[in-house]
């Protein structure tokens, strides 16, 4: 029997929207969202698409009317009341009322800014300008808009059963790898796929996937529509854009110098437990940590997002250690690059040695590698980043310098502030 | 949006059953139901299941009360009006009518026939007396309902994303299968796999991924029901049970000699073209292409059922050859225990000297080989043949020793009559 209304309903659509809700969106964008609208309410800040992977010829590839009819359709998106009860009634990491009132009522009437997109040289420049409390919250549905219309792009000359079997050796080849982590014990492991998704349907069979494979293993999403969808706890604590833009905003090189540990401040104030998480690479790993302030060795753990993994985590471990604090208590959660080979390579060196978990991203949601022809599904390196707050243009140095963003000035300048010396490099491959 | 009604509906079936249909039947079984229905009404038969791979215990396997509610369910059937118009008004081959309105109208007022059932050393005794030509429709839907049970038995263990990577995974093997076979030039092939099929829904898809991985290379299926749903031609001619049973009734060894030509004798008279294939192995291939008269000459083709088949079809074309036939103008059909290796390699060798055709059977509709723990839902060789025929055992000796059937002393008288002396043993896999 069809359901004539489903399928009546389901032609009706003019597109296919790729983000239906506002909290399609990950958790710590929600959380740095908070903090930014009490902190920094009047920072300017442009958010700016940026494609590492100079031969995917995104503008070829994508129709911009496709895209701007996706883009659209997000700036028609508002809070729904059951979203809005699940943010103000959940529990986060065992703390009631993560989101306060006043925040929720801006959140219940907010609809995204505007975006502006141009064509140049096969790319898109595609950006978004305003309030960064606002603006922030488009990065994360862009990406995920991008990516989804890429793949469509590619999938498009496929017929029903080729479709079918793609989809199948993308499930057989996800689930081959849960059954190798499934093995892994004391495994904790988290989706921070939302990004560079294949799409959202694969992410949310994905992440039920990982329920049924992985059991406790599987600690939570970072997708917030799909924490909720699935009954699973959202993931995640804050991200660069907050040192970035605080930087970007400081008025003298100490100050710049103050301002990644400044915004960590505000961070404790507001947050405590699993949310007091560092992410230290922004400047340069090791210069962070020296320069530290006493109570952010108290925090509960790190995040390693670029530069070698197990130095990373090794450099952790030693700080906590001159600090007197007991490494075997701290959390390191591993983010950057993962799949199932580094991922318990990592977990055989530091199981037992501190509490670690996984950030998991686009090698779990997007693993077509090798399913179609030329590989045309091959997941790739897009970013959307502030790169720019109240006229100042931001900057990334992070520990590999093929992930360093900004003018080139300005890079000098930082690496002679935070006393960044020579850095090695590392493909960047997601 | 849920249908609710169908929601309900599904939930209201006291079983899950596995045939449907009356016509989720062979079609070659229809054309030898009418055959014997014009020519040997009153011949009484027994079909029984013979499961050849003692191994698989099926009586452990398969509930006795699921089995009879299957069985029980096959006799409640009827030929719908849909059914009936199907086979009453296609084009077969391009004749039209080929079921006679006799036939017809019989067919439209028949239930199958009850079944005896007991349980002895682990397998299940399971058998059909009465009317040739009606316990004769039982042999398929007996197969496909007994391989289905076991597989729901190894797959009622398992959870919900387990099953979908396991059906990904068939998909994903047998679709490289057709990738394979797309490249095969002037390739003729279709689906034999009803009997041992993994289950309906399976064949279905087996046959729809053929349809659009194949194209014109896939000819049609032999499953009535799937045609008649798909748009496809059905497929089939005959099988051993019609010289099997018309030997058995012979009365003299002489009478028994020409057995095997006198059935043919008949189906010339009722069916040409595509219809006229000997099936030449039931008591040896060689012995039976010597002693044929020289009108089976002048059929289309051949059907290689046991044995070596490239041996089978050489002999095939040196007999056309000697008979005066131009054997490129011949159609040899192979249906034995065939995967993509055994086709590819059977069409460079015969392709341009016979017009040549592949009847796919379990390897297509039923590869889980490796696929689950233990290899459980590995395929078997289970039969349900016709053992007597008014009373007197029926004799199958192939051209394979390990496919023979029947009591000792009739295999030595068979093969006495039919001058088959020594033969090569070869493995029965499915």
């Amino acid at each position: 029997m069809v359901d004539i209304a489903t399928r009546v309903w389901n032609h009706k659509w003019k597109i296919d929207p790729i983000v239906r809700s506002l909290i399609d969106n990950d958790f710590y964008k929600l959380l740095m969202c908070q903090s930014i609208y009490r902190n920094r309410p009047d920072a300017t800040v442009t958010f700016s698409l940026i494609n590492r992977s100079k031969d995917i010829r995104l503008a070829n590839l994508i129709d911009e009317g496709e895209l701007r009819e996706q883009l659209d359709h997000i700036r028609s998106l508002s809070l729904s009341r059951g979203e809005g009860t699940f943010l103000r009634g959940n529990t986060f990491y065992g703390k009631r009322q993560m989101f306060r009132h006043d925040f929720m009522e801006w959140f219940e009437n907010l609809r995204l800014p505007d975006y502006h997109l141009e064509k140049r040289d096969g790319q898109y420049e595609l950006t978004f300008e305003g309030k960064w409390h606002e603006v922030m919250l488009w990065e994360i549905p862009a990406l995920a808009v991008l990516m989804e219309l890429r793949g469509r792009a590619v999938l498009d000359d496929m017929r029903k059963f080729e479709l079918q079997v793609l989809y199948a050796r993308a499930m057989t080849k996800l689930w081959e790898k849960i059954e190798r982590l499934r093995d892994v014990p004391n495994l904790r492991i988290a989706d921070f796929g939302t990004r560079r998704r294949h799409s959202y349907l694969w992410q949310d069979w994905c992440v039920q996937a990982m329920v049924e494979g992985l059991g406790d293993k599987f600690v939570g999403t970072s997708n917030c529509l799909i924490a909720m969808k699935r009954d699973l706890e959202a993931i995640g604590t804050n991200a660069h854009e907050l040192p970035m833009v605080f930087s970007a905003l400081a008025e003298s090189d100490d100050e710049l110098r103050q301002a990644p540990y400044k915004v960590l401040a505000d961070w404790h104030e507001e947050h405590e437990g699993n949310l007091r998480i560092i992410l230290p690479d922004t400047y340069g790993t090791k210069g962070f940590l020296r320069g530290a302030p006493d109570w952010l060795a108290g925090w509960t753990g790190v995040r390693i997002d670029s530069g070698d993994p197990a130095t990373g985590a090794e450099n952790a471990i030693q700080w906590w250690k001159e600090r007197g604090e007991d490494p075997t208590q701290k959390l390191i959660i591993f983010s950057d690059g993962l799949d199932v080979d580094k991922i318990t390579e990592l977990h055989s060196q530091f199981d037992g040695r501190a509490k670690i978990s996984f950030g998991w991203g686009t090698l779990l949601t997007n693993d077509f590698r090798g399913l179609t022809k030329d590989n045309a599904l091959e997941p790739f390196s897009l970013v959307c980043k502030a790169v720019k707050a109240n006229g100042t243009p931001t900057v990334k140095l992070s520990d590999n310098p093929n992930k360093a963003m900004g003018p080139q000035d300005q890079i000098d300048r930082y690496k002679r502030v935070f006393g960044v010396g020579q850095q090695d490099k590392m493909d960047v491959i997601v």
